[in-house]
């Protein structure tokens, strides 16, 4: 079995095209529709009922283009309705979560993880719940940072007041802070985190600053790297893989057919220019398909 | 490491023992504290509220006994509110949809599959969340039972009525009945569940009538064989495990010194000598130390 149809992959912003770079470096022969829902995000601040609602209006775009599988590549997203997702769409629908928790629970030693999320995906437990789903006698501590979005939105990645901006962040999961500002180290032994697990598709951006925020005895999951290997195995044990031959450099399979070469297309519900230029610029990478979409505008 | 404090293992009433059954097989070495909520069963029927809240005044019990972990062995209970008691308990806590959802996503050749289970875990969507999570293309037909429960606490398991009673709630999951009350198949194989999930600690009780119902094209998963494999890969995987040699026949560990051998309690909300009788006439086997437990009555 083969099937060349493309992989959608649906978020908020353009923090999902961490995901889609995973996707892509691990499946050079499929094809990808990346859909960003700039117009309203970030969806991590919202209500869960307008996540519900903006996120199933972009999911019935990607659907109407006949994908063949849909990774939800937004942690607030697939925090708040993956479930209602699964049950509106005949198709099988991958979310970012599960994927990093597993991750998380087989990382850490001291079976104490710390999440880092949006208000939205804090509130929905779901990263608590898949975690103890791999693993009951983890103790997971979720912690909400607001503050991420903005700054990758922002382009803000490095330097010192991003590194003070972060460490504020983190400081509640991480310790105490002295008068000069330092973290107070160490913590008792048994209330330290040896596991951050990064539950939002932008963070991987700040991985460099969260990572020497966090220091050497944490070590740093990121769900998007985790969700592409899960898309891997989900094409191939129910035999979706795009035809063997089909990647950027062959134009014939192994049998002598020809097959397509994978295309590759980016939808915005924003401006085009603007998507291009922020995905370009966080990723140092031309995205030249960029096309736009429409959907209602946010309620005023 | 070693734990050698006692298991909990909580349902609402006898159909838990299913779980313990197979609990016991796996691990001759560990005690037990078995809780039914007898007096307030079956929770499958009520609302999601009262489950919740009966459920951790059970729960509660049970964590006040020292226990190492505990094993929800209600489905309705899990489907409802395992997160809830994760978030309540500073103890490994494992339910029983998840397990069950593994095995039978695994089991499934045709990637459809049945779900039969009380109205309250149907509405919550648990069993198909749980499949849908260890793999998205697998098509997942919940299916409401509310009758076999009764069936099973009033310990009627065989027979043609019985028979005929489960083939009745079993139709609209397996196929249309003609004139003489016989399924008519072949259902459109595009339609047809190769794999039936027990998603109810009780039904196993019933398993011959729905296995010879359901036809030999239907394999039959049940969660409790799946949730008491769970447990020991738990108990391994984060030292848990009571210390070797104590099991019913050896008094003395490797290392020469005494570990105690295992005991095993069951306690009940409702009538001790009802609980008895029931459990014995269900599963052929003496109960001794069953003994009252108190709680809330049931509102009325």
């Amino acid at each position: 079995m083969a099937d060349g149809r493309p992989i959608g992959v649906f978020d908020s912003g353009v923090g999902g095209l961490t995901v889609l770079r995973e996707i892509l470096r691990r499946t050079p022969g499929e094809s990808t529709i990346y859909l960003g829902d700039n117009l309203r995000a970030p969806y991590g601040t919202r209500p869960d009922e307008e996540v519900r609602a903006f996120s199933i209006e972009a999911l019935d775009e990607l659907a109407a283009r006949d994908v063949k599988a849909i990774v939800v590549a937004c942690n607030t997203s697939t925090a708040v309705a993956l479930g209602d997702f699964r049950r509106r769409y005949d198709l099988p629908i991958l979310g970012v979560v599960r994927p990093g928790a597993v991750t998380a629970a087989l990382t850490t030693r001291n079976r104490r993880v710390g999440v880092i999320a949006t208000p939205a995906t804090v509130r929905s437990h779901a990263y608590f719940n898949a975690i103890k789903d791999e693993n009951p006698a983890v103790e997971v501590y979720e912690h909400a940072t607001p503050a991420f979005v903005p700054l990758v939105e922002a382009g803000r990645l490095t330097g010192p007041e991003v590194e003070r901006e972060v460490a504020d962040s983190l400081a509640p999961l991480l310790g105490e802070r002295d008068a000069a500002g330092d973290f107070v180290f160490p913590l008792p032994a048994s209330a330290r985190i040896d596991t951050l697990l990064l539950g939002c598709t932008h963070y991987p951006l700040l991985r460099a600053v969260i990572a020497s925020v966090a220091g050497d005895g944490v070590a740093i999951v990121d769900s998007a790297t985790a969700t592409a290997s899960a898309l891997v195995e989900l094409l191939a044990i129910n035999g979706l893989e795009a035809p063997l031959g089909a990647d950027a450099t062959a134009g014939t399979t192994a049998d002598g057919r020809g097959a397509e070469p994978p295309t590759h297309v980016q939808l915005t519900t924003g401006d085009v220019d603007t998507f291009r230029a922020v995905a370009e610029r966080i990723f140092g990478e031309a995205f030249s398909d960029v096309a736009s979409v429409e959907v209602a505008a946010v309620p005023s």
